[in-house]
């Protein structure tokens, strides 16, 4: 069976959990404490050398690392992934996009003000993730003017990988009203037939229903 | 043929050039000046909402953003891109793990000390970019210790993407020789054949050989 390697607070982590909810895949959850440093271990080290959770570890052993790799390898062969090598590359667009120029503003922004006790540093570095969070969530709203999704006509991996962090935008300061586009969107990414929140997220084995 | 809005200066330009001269691939090229602001024009900002290069427009005007997707589509069918699909999720997983925990500090580094007049902002960040930086190198010697490549057996666009900017890391303060590994790994993606170096490049028809 599926192990994913997680932590319940994290977007990252929720990106594989949504995706298997909706391929209907069971797999078992071991939850991860990073405040306690169990990224760090020499033994999640084997799993992952850059110590980040997710890592989806596979029934023969192999590791994989880096949330949106494991999206789409989950994804392959399901209606989450085209099989069009131009629309592939578009949703990878998306992917490193999220990575890049999203997370490390809306993702961050919220684990300072939510999960840990902030900085002198941190604080005077919130201005600056701010603006970068309101640049990565302009750039999105831009883009669901014209289109409901951001792989194609339909809800792909590169949905699943921006709405991870932008449906908690809110927890890292964001207003997400200002962007009626992008708030029509995360209620679409909702409405789809066996989508689930992002907590709580238990432990041990996790058998979702398929939609 | 394909067009590639691009910056000679840039690692993240550099990797579609090196891999459309490994595939001999003709282009053109279009040299976008970014402290200028000439990737924030309306004009611009038609091609990629971000406001980035490199960008790839093809034939029929579609236009594709992020480096890193770029090379997945023009690897495409060829020997740098695996066609089993866990070999290309741990690919991309390395791909990702260039532009979220390498790139950010290494290239971000380099662009500081090299291209622009550091604030003292930017100054005080130093640090944390050169600790970032190390940890990144310190995950890749690890990984080139058990192995030649990142994406397998042979060189993948994991190498292109990682080379791009740890080829110039000494550039933003960063020691290569405390990493043997990485030092060797180096010298065998210059030693592939059709090799071409980060500059001078040109503007307009780039026609390289296939090797």
């Amino acid at each position: 069976m599926l192990r994913l390697y997680d932590n319940h607070l994290s977007g990252n982590g929720y990106k594989p959990r949504l995706l298997l909810a909706h391929l209907g895949q069971a797999y078992e959850r071991v939850e991860v404490d990073i405040l306690k440093g169990e990224t760090r271990t020499p033994e999640f080290l084997s799993r992952n050398r850059n110590g980040r959770i997710p890592v989806l570890e596979l029934e023969d052993g192999t590791c994989l690392a880096e949330s949106n790799a494991i999206l789409f390898y989950l994804a392959e062969g399901s209606r989450f992934l085209p099989s069009d090598p131009l629309a592939r590359a578009i949703s990878l667009q998306w992917m490193f996009f999220e990575q890049y120029s999203h997370e490390p503003f809306i993702a961050v922004a919220r684990h300072w003000i939510q999960h840990v006790e902030m900085t002198s540093a941190q604080r005077a570095l919130l201005p600056e993730k701010r603006e970068g969070g309101n640049a990565a969530l302009t750039v999105m709203e831009g883009h669901l003017r014209d289109g409901n999704w951001f792989g194609g006509d339909a809800m792909t991996i590169a949905d699943v990988a921006l709405y991870a962090y932008t449906h908690v935008a809110n927890e890292g300061g964001f207003e997400i009203e200002r962007y009626p586009a992008v708030r029509d969107w995360l209620a679409r990414v909702q409405e789809e037939p066996g989508h689930v929140p992002m907590e709580p997220a238990s432990e041990g084995v996790i058998a979702p229903t398929k939609s």
